[in-house]
């Protein structure tokens, strides 16, 4: 293979940009043909006389825009264009809009079962974006400058409030703290506990985004597995965590709701233990079904409840704001760190304005109602269309369910063959060991009835040669 | 002291919430007088049979709101309601407004030379909303949805243009990495670098937003020396520092500007150790005097320099955004980690569109003018009304100047003294133990040209008695 790239020193536009030209031009003229192993970063930088920066910038351009590809300890080569190579997990709007132009988007996804998607159709846009104007006015300027750090006052108030009525929380507004998205939440935790075992423990299977957080961090992750109720009390006793982290009101993500009297159980093991409990409330909003269970916060009576709340289910991701109730020894710790807020101060104040208009409740209402018939949609869908070869759980609380495919095959290949045909169906991820039987979520929140009944309907008959 | 709360376990309000509100009454009429120790937590929860936890939280509720205060291994007490009991830096905007009425407030501030505000006034309200306008609309309604973790491509586009011909940074859009700000950022480079000495090198003075997010990591701050062009490379060379965090634009606090010779020597530095340095170029875009220097960035040749920048300051606090460029290695490491995005999408696509419509450029090259008008204002004030009593240094760019006042007294009495006056000037942080005179800063970005000159003859005043 011959490579001669014309590279202008004198050029207004860097080498690798021209680098990385020459090669996309290439290869949208099939001059370099599917799978042609390019050289190396090394071997190139020689012989162009270049830096070895420049060739490695060009690949990784190249690799974004999916003209290229890695394959481990062989290099990289020319994309074949096919399949899914972008993770639609972390990364779900790549869309290169400004000066890029990929030559070939990936598979079209018909119907994804996602299960952080949520009904933006329903999003009431004229009265948020009336208290969004209310706000910002020419008289009103302050409100561009810093906010108070620990999350704006108001909006704290009225949080409060709403989580009083509506969630059982007990806590006034100096206890909350504002912080951009769950994750942030976990970040400033981390800091705020004192970690005498290092040992954190979680739901086995759980919530990714905690193992994501725990990156870089000195602590051991426990896995405590999940019984039909909800995570193991006794396992958890033999953990020595110094902390545990769950999701009691819609276990993540098996769906299961914890009845009372595990949860005064968990409870007991904290008081016992001098632990803390971090009770992530995530989509405690839309239950569906059984009796309405006070949040751990609310029954607790020894201060070692850490309530977690977010707006991205109940409102919308977009805004990156997220809440936590602190206990008073806890709050103390954080009020003496000086971090700086993270979430924006324009939508702290519109949410609160949103909030006191009473929008807020209304919203939930009726996404509430409106979530219900998509999920009986959904699961009557699953009966009628699958029948006996689908065994369905989970489904009292939240915007997915999971279902158990009577299979041989593994989760990957119904996974496999379902993106196949253009549909998007999820793991019950970071661990799977204790799931005996093929486990999958779909989320349903974000797409019409129409599309669940269709995308029920094509998933089925893509599964069919696998069920057992 | 006969302390009798009537507390009503059946009330539909907490106990300590009943609590509070018997100590608030007795404190606004007098019964509980200035100076009155309280009981102790321990005391007063064995005497009214309630939970510690109770006392505590009524205690904390009046202790936000100002009606007591806590005094060092003695105890409560009933406040003096005199002074300044919020702390300005990090609080700038306590308004208990829903539910909380602070009996009093503390000494009203007629002049605030803060160090980070902003001209809101000049800001261009109606040009923002026409963005947000444009964007949140009834067919655009994914937008609500998640957005790219790294940041939202358009913006990162946009971004990488601008910072290329405005601050000479040499930068794909693939490189740039969006946060909720600066101090996220910095999170999320401690995560990528690997620390094998575990020191990060810093500016002494420097910014105290590092050393805030360095506690509870296991990383040691090495301060180096700020010379007459910035840090101390000597110093440094002795520092086994695996990163340096430097403001190389306008060093922050004293405010000098890097010469270009020493930036070489810096990435010679880096070069040999293998070490990066951390470019915060916090508000590099108001440049009054001088030749342009280009960014560390822009003229490092292999790949050591991660540069950060803001737009609190250059556009407004309030929306939280904040980015960094980074060199191919650590871009790797972060695409690697999955995090959420932390800054609200709906903010980083208005931001796109403003910028694209070339708001942005107008706007900075406004801001500019308007504050170097302000400067030159402040500093023709200071050297008409304080003349000798005072040397000006950092003037060369930023929203600040440092003051070295003749006197033989320390800073923190001229900060009390301004302070009783109703003017806020503010310390060089962190450490100043190599500062050898009485340095004070003055912020001027938020200020009107009367407050200016007002704020000016006043402060000196004040001082007359302190000047040496």
């Amino acid at each position: 293979m011959e490579l001669i790239p014309r590279l202008d020193e004198d050029s207004k536009d860097p080498l690798y940009i021209q680098l990385y030209r020459y090669f996309k031009n290439e290869i949208e003229h099939s001059v370099l043909e599917k799978s042609t192993r390019l050289p190396s970063i090394r071997y190139l930088a020689e012989n162009l006389k270049v830096s070895k920066t420049t060739v490695q910038m060009a690949y990784q351009q190249l690799l974004a825009e999916g003209y290229i590809e890695s394959r481990a300890r062989s290099g990289y080569f020319v994309a074949e264009f096919e399949g899914d190579y972008i993770d639609y997990n972390v990364n779900r709007d790549v869309n290169f809009s400004a000066g890029y132009s990929p030559k070939q988007k990936p598979t079209p996804i018909l119907y994804d079962f996602f299960m952080s998607d949520i009904d933006t159709a329903q999003f009431p846009l004229d009265a948020w974006q009336k208290c969004e104007r209310k706000l910002l006015n020419h008289e009103n300027r302050e409100i561009l400058k810093y906010g108070h750090f620990q999350g704006e006052p108001r909006l704290r108030a009225v949080l409060s409030d709403y989580l009083h009525h509506s969630r059982g929380v007990q806590c006034i507004p100096e206890q909350i703290v504002i912080a951009a998205g769950t994750q942030s939440i976990l970040d400033l935790l981390y800091h705020l506990i004192e970690w005498k075992n290092h040992r954190l423990a979680m739901e086995d299977p759980g919530y990714q985004g905690v193992r994501r957080s725990l990156q870089g961090w000195s602590i051991h992750l426990v896995p405590i597995p999940v019984e039909e109720d909800g995570l193991s009390i006794d396992e958890l006793s033999k953990s020595q965590a110094d902390a545990v982290y769950i999701t009691p009101s819609h276990q993540y993500p098996l769906g299961m709701v914890m009845p009372i009297a595990k949860r005064m159980k968990l409870l007991s093991w904290a008081y016992a233990h001098n632990s803390w409990i971090i009770e992530d409330d995530y989509d405690g909003e839309f239950r569906y079904r059984g009796k309405p269970i006070p949040s751990l916060q609310g029954i607790d009576e020894h201060n070692r409840v850490i309530y977690i709340g977010t707006f991205s289910k109940s409102l919308m991701p977009a805004i990156r704001v997220s809440y936590m109730v602190l206990p008073p020894a806890l709050l103390e710790a954080y009020q003496s760190f000086e971090w700086r807020q993270t979430a924006s101060r324009l939508h702290q104040k519109t949410l609160a304005l949103f909030i006191e208009s009473g929008q807020w409740d209304r919203h939930i209402r009726k996404m509430r109602t409106l979530y219900k018939k998509k999920q009986i949609l959904l699961l009557d869908t699953i009966k009628l269309v699958m029948g006996s070869h689908v065994r369905v759980s989970g489904q009292d609380a939240g915007l997915h369910i999971v279902i158990h495919v009577k299979s041989r095959y593994p989760s990957e290949t119904l996974i496999k063959q379902a993106k196949k045909a253009g549909i998007h169906v999820y793991e019950p991820a970071w661990s799977i060991e204790n799931i005996k039987s093929t486990t999958l979520l779909l989320g349903f929140g974000g797409l019409s009835p129409e599309e669940i009944k269709q995308g029920i309907k094509l998933l089925h008959k893509t599964w069919l040669p696998y069920y057992s």
